[in-house]
């Protein structure tokens, strides 16, 4: 993905599920929940991050007593999935709060860290 | 948002900034990432889940001596701030790539958790 | 606290409130829990790790709505704090279960800690 | 441990390792660091639970890329260890400073719970 350029992305919606979102969609939507529901009051950034470990914690409830877990989750319940997925997004939702709270352009900043990490870390796979 | 309708979303990128991007598209950087640096071999689920518990830890160091923080950070320094968009950062890419590794679809969990939670906690402001 | 020197502590428990408790007693008590009820075999590092954090994340979700909270939690409520009580032990012992699982002696570890740290930050404070 | 019986312990301290400390001992110890440093106006309760959190990301760092750990750390170097043994102190004394801070009688809370899980999970094990 370069620079400077116009780039044009495409979601395609279909059957109920949603292909793509991007962290801006999400954020919007975030701010909307939280404006409908008064609740912009508790957004501050020490409560956002404190609800986000709480949510840290729940997803490791998830994997505590499972030992080594093979990718893929292979033997996994379909709820179980579920439920993991949930986890997940609770992360990410206050973590995206969060970071809008404070002002802080998380598409932004996690594009440039990648970036970051490509000169931190050169590669050492050479692909033809 | 819809579902079940075509949506073109448009990130305009200028002067390097990075406008929006998905979570899609992140996902696929961080996975080329990995292959490039033959990194796949570690990034099992509970790897990454206790790397992701690292970074929010590091985000918790960032808030932990400064008592209640004000919304859009009015007094923290530049390089606070941006450091702070870095270790936001870490956490989110750790996120991804776990939910990805776990073959969770971040993007549709995501979007239908903002849903559930907008059923279970109905709008109380009505706008006009 | 002097080392080389014996040491008699007394526990005086009346009652029915414990007035003090040691780590290796915790540790002890801990270790027969797990035996009385084969849990022995989950308890594995990252097992008990992940446990750990889980309890942290429960933890922080007393604190996350509240906004700053003041020392001695002067407006909680006695089940806030019994609740508060319950989870601050919770995460204390798993932290001793880690330990021991990985055979670091903890009550060594964090007595020479507290002294690590006032080699490092040496007191301010002239008591006369 | 039964309750209302008066119970002596001893510690006994040579060659320079620590044989045993209660909770109340680190408590009185990291009590009078603080006021030595003049410390004690950052340690409110939220302040302390951030800190005690970024600590378990430094601890959860030293396991993240290791796969399964086997009890007792076959592998591990002796440095190793050391750091991990700093690194669950740390966690264990924000922990007991965060107690102490919120009133709560963390000795007494701790022996409680685990009478609570006794009840709660009654022990399979018959044991002659």
């Amino acid at each position: 993905m370069e620079r400077g350029e116009r780039e044009e992305r495409v979601v395609v919606k279909g059957e109920g599920k949603v292909m793509d979102v991007s962290l801006k969609e999400l954020s919007g939507m975030l701010e909307e929940f939280a404006k409908e529901r008064d609740w912009e009051k508790y957004h501050s950034p020490r409560n956002l991050l404190l609800a986000m470990v709480g949510e840290v914690g729940e997803l490791s409830e998830i994997f505590m007593w499972k030992g080594e877990v093979a990718r893929g989750l292979p033997n996994w319940k379909e709820s179980e999935k579920e439920h993991l997925g949930e986890e997940l997004s609770d992360v990410l939702l206050y973590l995206i709060r969060l970071a809008d709270i404070c002002d802080i352009d998380l598409a932004d900043a996690a594009t440039r860290k990648i970036e970051k990490n490509a000169v931190k870390y050169p590669a050492t796979i050479i692909r033809e």
